[in-house]
């Protein structure tokens, strides 16, 4: 395992050994040395720090089982910059060589001109498939499925099926194989072996006779959530999925969910901080990583004047007590801190399938006695603060009760906001904190602002 | 797949269903019926819906296998919930019948009395497995790996083996066998059989001719950041654990890896929101949830203020140049954003492997390009709009260029502090976006406020 420990300077140095085995197109062979000796973690660093024609060299100058190789263990957005930059007909040898879920998934992640121009010269048959593949979403089975799975008939023997497997072990080489599928006739899945199962016993059975008949099964154009869901559930490494014919069309494993999984939540995490795509990373082009944080800095803008407007209103209140002013700022961020955590939950207990977007009495409630809670306590904590630094308890008065009050605003939006965006289709992750933002920006303004006025004689 | 399609309503009326079979002990097979039929996305949810003391009854009234396969289903977070509030004697006894690698699990992040009362009450061999294993960080292979394995000395033949699967297809029921792992004298492992392999050709073989010999295996003090490269560079569904000694000690499962990932990053998630301890759901007692986000926020109070500082310096301009008030919450929230957006892509280019903690020049040269174009972009709109606004050029030169300049400390400040973080050996997705808005509020105020100070005149 020693390949995981490699040093800092060990990436630093093998980015440059690639860089130097590229400059000159005889040295194929250290090149694809390198590739295979290093582990994923030192060649993902390494790649990262080529330019971008060099990645397209690296895969141009390698055979198509290495290239193959290293783009099944990359981060996939890596992978796909990777294919962009190679030469159509280098790109289709690799993408041939892979399986087929990734063939769809890197497939439909291209731009629509690469993906096409690497389809023209894949291999007509390999190319139907991956077109058929790359039509279903994503994050659906048939888009999640494997097509390399085995398959069949009833009426054959355990002897025919071991033989079968013995004749075309190169075939099956890379098939995962923990489960071989029965069809019948109109290819209609009917039952499902273990291999321990074929293990076990007499080689004259007939696999309809060992078989688990009517296996479950997944349609096709079920989604990641409820895919995930029914994992959680049955403890099997894979799946059959059927069409609405019922006819095996492929196997989902439980990796591949599981990868998927990972990928949603991620992209997640990235557009509900403001990466609107929900994928960046630094090497890609600079015009899409401002364009993408951009668009969304943009709309934050006038979001927020909309609270500065509110402020604007109550000049006369303020230029009274100046003092004033340097609370706004902490009343904004903290109502904003509050309400994050509520978001926070709820899209949590969203994903965990805790709650659902029709809960929103259930949710307000346990969310409101947090805000009562937290509210007085931090109202306590900054009113006392301001009462001691400007010396005036009416001062601290003000700006206590309209954290309080604001405090308890937020967690009920916060609470609240991603179950109603989910409840119209949205993803809560993206839309929740600029929401949030604004709406407790405002209010909070308008109360501390609003109270200050009444008590303008004592500031 | 029905199952998964069941209308929200039906969930309410499961929680009222098991409430019901719950008010009297004599519907146990009542209470087993609901728990069986169900889907787990619909048990999830009802449970979720259940009073405190109802889900310890839920677990004391069923059988120990129906428990346990419940706790197999549900979010840890929630088993937890059950499992605490279960008699100590049905706890253990459900503990008993969980694979190894749950049971250390669940024991770690039970409160130590629950644990050790369940422990007390388990058969005292599982117990002392469960405490060795428990011993074992969450998050290395010692923690993650299953101890139920298939191991069989070298000098068996295929024949024995199939003898013993037949022999003892109780006992292996719920075992993963896709490798079966072979070992010598001492206990070391010296080579690994796929099931595959076994299946075909002679059955007289002995172990040692047909195993792989030399088989790759993680020590079981190996990081998860490390098992997850492993598995993303071998295609493997398994790969045994050893100790220093080189003996097996365990197997651990690729599912077992993602799902930890996944825990991982969506504890990391919370965390970064200002969840501190990085799990809430709803139903966990008021004074723990109130505890885990009152101690963030309080913090996050002192923090603001040392922004607002620079805010009481600067009142006789702010007196004078009342309508800057309106944009200063404008520049400290548009910071906070543009810098999120880097903190963010740095959170996840660290996870992917793409950048290092000592990658803080290429980090920083590519981040402030982007904040660069964004600064300008962004000052412009904001200056444009503020002279519109507020009919003063002037104005609009000052909040324009101070939201320039400020974007570009914000991106440079979000794309090094988790690199910097995590050099330290912190974890960046806590710390990040505090001490991120602080610095970028400090520096927005007085970039603002010094540069309308010199232009006080224009006004």
């Amino acid at each position: 395992m020693t390949d995981t420990n490699t040093t800092p300077q060990g990436e630093t140095e093998l980015a440059q050994l690639i860089t130097e085995a590229l400059g000159s197109d005889v040295h194929t062979e250290q090149l694809e040395t390198l590739l295979e000796t290093h582990s994923t973690a030192d060649l993902t660093r390494a790649i990262a720090m080529l330019e971008e024609e060099q990645r397209g060299q690296l895969i141009d100058q390698v055979s198509a089982e290495t290239a193959a190789d290293l783009v099944e263990q990359l981060p996939i957005v890596q992978a796909i910059q990777l294919l962009e930059e190679a030469q159509p007909e280098q790109a289709a040898a690799v993408v041939d060589a892979l399986p087929s879920d990734l063939q769809a998934d890197l497939l439909s992640d291209l731009e629509k001109l690469d993906a096409e121009a690497i389809l023209r010269h894949m291999q007509p048959e390999e190319a139907d498939d991956a077109r058929r593949l790359a039509e279903y979403d994503e994050y659906e089975a048939g888009g999640l499925m494997v097509t390399e799975f085995l398959r069949f008939p009833d009426h054959w023997t355990v002897h025919q099926l071991v033989r079968e497997l013995e004749d075309n072990a190169e075939k099956y080489r890379d098939y995962q194989i923990q489960y071989a599928y029965v069809c019948g006739s109109q290819g209609e899945l009917i039952g499902v072996l273990r291999l321990r199962d074929l293990l076990l016993g007499d080689r004259k059975r007939s696999l309809s006779q060992i078989m688990i008949p009517n296996p479950l099964a997944v349609p096709d154009h079920m989604g990641l959530d409820e895919l995930h869901g029914f994992f959680q559930q049955h403890h099997f490494l894979g799946v059959p999925v059927v069409d609405d014919e019922k006819r095996l069309v492929g196997v989902l494993q439980r990796t591949d969910v599981d990868q998927a999984w990972i990928e949603q939540q991620d992209r997640s995490y990235l557009k509900s901080q403001g990466i609107v795509r929900g994928e960046e990373i630094r090497s890609m082009p600079l015009r899409e990583r401002v364009g993408g944080r951009l668009s969304w800095l943009s709309i934050n803008v006038f979001l927020n004047l909309m609270a500065a407007t509110i402020i604007s209103y109550f000049e006369p209140t303020l230029v009274e007590a100046i003092a004033l002013t340097a609370f706004l700022p902490i009343i904004s961020d903290m109502s904003g801190c509050s309400g994050n955590q509520a978001v926070a939950v709820s899209i949590r207990e969203l994903m965990l399938g805790l709650a659902k977007p029709q809960d929103l009495l259930r949710v307000w409630l346990q969310e409101i006695s947090v805000g009562c809670i937290n509210g007085l306590s931090l109202g306590l904590l900054l009113g006392g603060i301001a009462w001691v630094w400007k010396g005036n308890a009416v001062l601290g008065f003000v700006v206590g009760i309209a954290l309080c009050l604001n405090t308890m605003v937020a967690v009920s939006i916060g609470g609240l906001v991603p179950l109603i965006l989910r409840r119209f289709g949205k993803d809560p992750a993206v839309g929740s904190g600029p929401l949030l933002t604004t709406v407790t920006d405002m209010c909070g303004f308008f109360l501390v602002l609003s109270i200050a006025t009444w008590f303008l004689d004592y500031l």
